[in-house]
């Protein structure tokens, strides 16, 4: 293609650069059209699986001080995609967030092409409406009347939730903000057992610290047990802490469940506590006439939601929103008024300047995937594909939970698409001594997790929890995956660990 | 092409969705392959600008409960970037962060399409080592001791700013991590008065409070006085403060000032304060045999720097490293274990998960872009594309410094591109009444600044700074920008402001 001998000082902005940049920019583009309908392929390998010193050494990873040919840089892309996770692949279930959308893929070039940054209307005109246009029908979707509040789309749910830390701890000590936490009486939060380490992490950050994060008992399936939230307030006025914040999960992230929302808002609002909803996995389910009623309560969420859109919705990455009641509070907690950037006298209204209310400067622009897959499929395109994601997860816990050789985690059908198993390979199936049978059943799954690797089969992700040893946990947000793919999952399971 | 009667149902990863998904993306790309040619071309216009409410106007934007055609989503992409910024214009100059790069953007673009998370080597298993490999060359280039050293890629300056100072709190008061900052004496941070407002945001939300952020004076130039530093780090002491964090600024964001990096590490080694270098702006200037020397005694951050390369290395939005010199800082500092990511029993070397050092859990893949521009270009291609944008700041510099109607906000040669002036219109440049002179002058900027976005043709930041009216700041590091866009920059200013 002549690329061997050309470098990028040949690309665009070089005089008459136009033929050489579209040359290369198309030969990039086929080698992505490639992988991805080898993505979607079942008889390619989800993954090419080598250790990290081995992959070192497969390939020259260097950087140079000289220049490499345009020819050069394609095989270096073809070298990273041969190694990569095919995360589209129909059998790809390692984590909350998977699949590809192709609407949304296209929505991420365009955003890769339009390359500006979010802090302004000035910069980012379309994408700052866009924002605004879609935090809008998300708060009308959670029920919050007319729509009203505030919201952001962040890196991640573990900054949302430590965003709503910081504004819930800010509403109620506003001169935390000047003064710090030497302003402000012992705090305490409140999550269950089950949630998602970003509460505890974010605690960390913003100086509360990890020990005043009060853990809530979950009862068996992972709920949050109301009564131990409302006696461990209690107590903890009791020793002279204020708690300040309470964070419900709808979803959590290892078994799926959905915390009682209506009880823990009652208790909030009792002990004038705020109450979070971290929905980064189970927020999407709003979207689903058929599933939402396990959110029922998220509207009283007096302050905010983490809704996480890469996850169930598979939209690509990153694509994580904040939903916040009150307008005004993130500008008030976050501002810092820098004239370099939010000029006052601009000539536009400045109520779209919308960056200094982020935690962040500068900001990658999140939400023209969303937009765009919102509009190709509409709401009820992202009804159906998480109605199916829930369908075939059902499909599985059906078909595995009376099944010679499993073990299901937790009684009765999940409440999300998460489903929690043992394999028990027959070896182990009738022990007698229960103490070395939980020793062994410990080593089951990081061994087919490994072999499934090296084979590059499938990918589905295993943990240990509290006092249950390592177990599968199979989580469904793939909208490639069929009731085909989740049969080979449970002979590829039987197949790769009945010798053990 | 036959898109106006499919739908999303009809791609990948539908049966036989193949050849549409292909025609639909290269669709998409030939779109945005136009965008590119247009964007570089300067008969084009930087913005095609509207006011908010206007701009909700010219599209339908709203999100719907059906499903669009492929075709309306095309046409909804094309309506997107006709209301886009240009960021790649050659004449586009309003932030740090401008320009687009060929192989980055294509860098970006597999980056999407391979759509993973950061978190384990897992999930990705070659962007963890391109992370390695090029967190460890960067090391090397501030000059730290075989590289050693740790780091992060994380979303944005002001993120990495928030990380060094949470490191350098909890290096000096590790239980603050457990007990929070009840356990912690009352905190001092230092920084000048010309630094990133990062760093009082970070400070309010760490709950160290903006008002222990102690603010330096700045001299002429915009360099932190290191005799007032001092003079501060006492006056704190005196006042029961523990002074745990200086920023100094290597290139601050309005004057482009370096701070006097050996003269402030002497006082912070003197009174054991960890010294920080906010390098967002200019740290990229390491990369340069000439202008390496603004930099000297970075190596001598004990702690940390953080390093953009989003900005003056063109490197597509976004892509901002902290560089941290202790080894396993960041990840005693900010993990979690949690189980279900980081399994202790997986069957590689498990250093290579390295999302527990993260404040974030999912983690965008921002390296690969950084890496491939990396090897087209060698670090020889840096440094070239580095100087040049000094050497057309330089141009300008010379150009108005003595011109008839400008006026330069500091004396001197600007250390980096900042070229920070003002331009007044001939009615008012014998002006008597000094302070008439200075009401009228503010106004100048925001309607040049106006009329620019209307035309199109150019866009340049202003604001005021300290007592100093509204002045126009240019800064370079768009690689597409020549002599002849300096001095249509200059003619244009001159013709939109003569009547003012």
């Amino acid at each position: 293609s002549g690329l061997s001998v050309l470098h990028f000082q040949d690309l665009l902005p070089a005089l008459d650069g136009d033929l050489k940049t579209m040359t290369f920019l198309q030969e990039v583009v086929d080698i992505l059209l490639a992988y991805i309908t080898e993505s979607f392929d079942r008889e390619t390998k989800v993954i090419d699986f080598h250790y990290p010193n081995e992959l070192l050494q497969r390939n020259n990873w260097e950087l140079q001080d000289e220049p490499e040919t345009l020819d050069d840089i394609l095989i270096s892309c073809r070298a990273t995609l041969k190694y990569a996770i095919k995360t589209a692949h129909p059998r790809y279930f390692n984590q909350l967030s998977t699949g590809l959308d192709m609407v949304g893929l296209a929505a991420d070039w365009l955003t890769s092409t339009a390359n500006t940054n979010m802090f302004t209307y000035e910069v980012a005109p379309v994408f700052v409406l866009l924002e605004y246009v879609t935090l809008k029908k998300m708060r009308e979707i959670i029920g919050w009347e007319d729509g009203r509040g505030d919201g952001i789309f962040s890196p991640g749910g573990a900054i949302s939730n430590m965003y709503a830390m910081l504004l819930a701890r800010f509403k109620m000590f506003p001169e935390v903000k000047e003064k710090g936490m030497s302003s402000v009486p012992r705090l305490a939060a409140f999550t269950s057992e089950h949630s998602h380490f970003s509460i505890k992490k974010g605690a960390a950050a913003l100086g509360i610290g990890t020990e005043s994060v009060i853990c809530i008992k979950a009862d068996e399936s992972g709920k949050m047990i109301p009564a131990d939230l409302e006696r461990k307030i209690l107590e903890a006025k009791q020793k002279g802490f204020v708690p300040f914040f309470v964070s419900a999960t709808a979803g959590t992230t290892v078994y799926g469940a959905f915390d009682p929302l209506i009880a823990i808002s009652d208790i909030c609002k009792k002990y004038q506590v705020w109450f979070h909803v971290d929905g980064a996995w189970g927020g999407s389910l709003i979207m689903s006439r058929m599933h939402k009623w396990k959110l029922d309560g998220v509207e009283r969420s007096v302050l905010k939601l983490t809704w996480n859109p890469h996850k169930m919705m598979a939209v690509p990455l990153q694509c994580s929103a904040l939903l916040v009641r009150e307008e005004g509070l993130m500008q008030n907690c976050n501002q810092m008024h820098a004239c370099y950037l939010f000029q006052q006298d601009k000539h536009y209204d400045l109520s779209y300047d919308t960056g200094d209310k982020a935690l962040q400067c500068g900001r990658h622009v999140d939400i023209f995937k969303l937009w765009l897959m919102w509009r190709a499929k509409g709401t009820i395109g992202f009804e159906a594909q998480i109605d199916k994601c829930l369908e075939l997860s059902e499909y599985l816990y059906n078909k595995i939970k009376d099944r010679e050789g499993y073990e299901m985690v937790f009684n009765g059908k999940p409440q999300h698409t998460n489903v929690c198993f043992w394999y028990l390979p027959p070896g182990m199936r009738y022990m007698e001594d229960k103490e070395e049978k939980k020793k062994r059943l410990h080593k089951v799954a990081p061994v087919i997790k490994a072999r499934m690797m090296e084979y590059g089969t499938t990918m589905v992700s295993y943990q240990p929890q509290g006092d249950k040893v390592n177990f599968f946990r199979m989580v469904i947000s793939n909208p490639a995956a069929t009731f085909e793919d989740i049969d080979f999952l449970i002979e590829e399971i039987e197949r790769l660990g009945q010798d053990l």
